[in-house]
């Protein structure tokens, strides 16, 4: 049976800036916070759309065509295929949700690419 | 392309409770606000697990072998095929999710049946 999750105290388990946490599943989608802080990698993901839902502070979304700014409470949905590299002045702590098996950098892969970890 | 939505804003629009309004879309999946305030049907989704994060106040999602009571920033996910019945005593806002064409009321089929509504 699953349980529920506090999104705010997974977030405190997480050390590092991108890297997200794994705290559930959805069918075949997982469910995972993640701490924005500087500047990401630009990457896209050909599959899928890109869920985020800003929980605390404030982030920007750079699109090739523009910034989406976003603040608490602000959901957006990267298309797929689309370009981005999301960015903070500040940490920011935010709800990702993509299928199972997607990778966090998409078609870029780095020293930012991260494994799936459950917390 | 998709443009970023506040979903409290977005729940401001909506008048009654157990009416979702969709606000977006994640692959062949629904984003939707809720509010909850007093007593939904109890139902079960066969086809898929279905998503609950609560954004403002407090409810309660009823299963058959026990409650779980639910706070702002809590995230829980009904696995599929398990009778939930959600409750709250005072009016909680709530991000939904689940696949396009899910039907609120699950297999109960009643005057709580909402159509699917973009706002």
């Amino acid at each position: 049976m699953e349980t529920k999750v506090n999104l705010a105290e997974k977030l405190a388990l997480l050390d590092a800036p991108f890297q997200p946490g794994i705290v559930g599943t959805l069918n075949d989608y997982k469910l995972a916070v993640v701490k924005v802080d500087g500047e990401f990698v630009w990457h896209k993901h050909d599959d899928t759309d890109d869920f985020f839902l800003v929980l605390r502070g404030r982030m920007t979304i750079q699109l090739r065509d523009g910034n989406v700014d976003l603040r608490e409470g602000d959901m957006f949905v990267v298309p797929r295929g689309v370009e981005h590299c999301p960015k903070a002045e500040e940490e920011a702590h935010v709800l990702l949700i993509e299928p199972s098996g997607t990778v966090n950098t998409g078609d870029t892969r780095g020293e930012l690419t991260a494994p799936e970890v459950e917390i």
